[in-house]
């Protein structure tokens, strides 16, 4: 059985001075706290075999501090995960994956809503927005040997970065 | 907003020797790993106004854990934490504090598979079994201003311990 991670951003720069929501950066205080996360997974003995990440800068910038912190050494851009993107996309990337592929660890990084509403729908098969996903914080759940589907993964963990650090 | 923890006992013995199960203590390791969970909870500034407990010995074991690491004086027996309750008597059982208790913070001691069935319960309104809960582990839930009802909790945390300590 795989495992799947869904990291959201750290703390980012607020609109002020950026034209486009895509180049909001971490702050430098998003990225001392990412960092300290990242470096929380690694003493844990997380470890991925890849990250996919959203285009945008402030997740670009996150899936680097993870590999930064020896957690992955593979980070793929995947346009789904941008603001507002389906789960379906995942879902269909997922079922081209070779059996070894698909029984690999896989983290995600990307932005709430879409986070806890993907997550729900993979474990609860409907999105109810009941999932607090607080920034630079994590979802991991079991994905079925059946494959990732609605409905088919189970949650062993959730956390606010305040609860592990 | 009242926070509603659920935490599951720490390893308990086999039934060798053990006529009943209610009577089955924590092991050695359960004890050591229990107590651990407790100092971590307490060095991550947690602390619980009452904690609730199943009658079972491994649950009472637990929950005066807890005690001992500083999170809790007051524990109380609540007999619907045993194996198989339902978590209507929670419900009927918060409904009954005063506007003041009712904004405390609650530890729940008890059971698999109930624990992880009651918080489904409060958050998505029915029960998949989509949550793992290990021994130890902890669900931690936000409980709307309008009550404890089904559906209505939003869930902040799920950890088992090994990614906690």
């Amino acid at each position: 059985m795989s495992q799947l991670y869904f990291i959201r951003h750290g703390i980012a720069a607020d609109h002020t001075g950026f034209e486009h929501d895509f180049d909001r950066p971490l702050t430098d205080q998003g990225i001392a706290k990412t960092s300290a996360i990242a470096q929380r997974f690694a003493a844990l003995g997380l470890c991925f075999d890849r990250i996919l990440t959203s285009p945008l800068v402030r997740a670009q910038q996150t899936a680097e501090l993870l590999r930064v912190a020896g957690l992955c050494g593979v980070i793929e851009e995947f346009g789904a995960l941008a603001p507002g993107g389906d789960v379906e996309a995942l879902v269909s990337w997922w079922s081209g994956l070779s059996p070894v592929q698909a029984g690999e660890t896989i983290a995600i990084v990307g932005h709430q809503p879409d986070l806890g509403q993907w997550a729900e729908w993979l474990l609860w098969g409907q999105t109810m927005e009941k999932l607090i996903v607080k920034k630079a914080g994590v979802i991991g759940m079991e994905v079925s040997p059946l494959g990732l589907a609605c409905g088919m993964c189970e949650l062993f963990w959730l956390t606010p970065p305040r609860l592990l650090l």
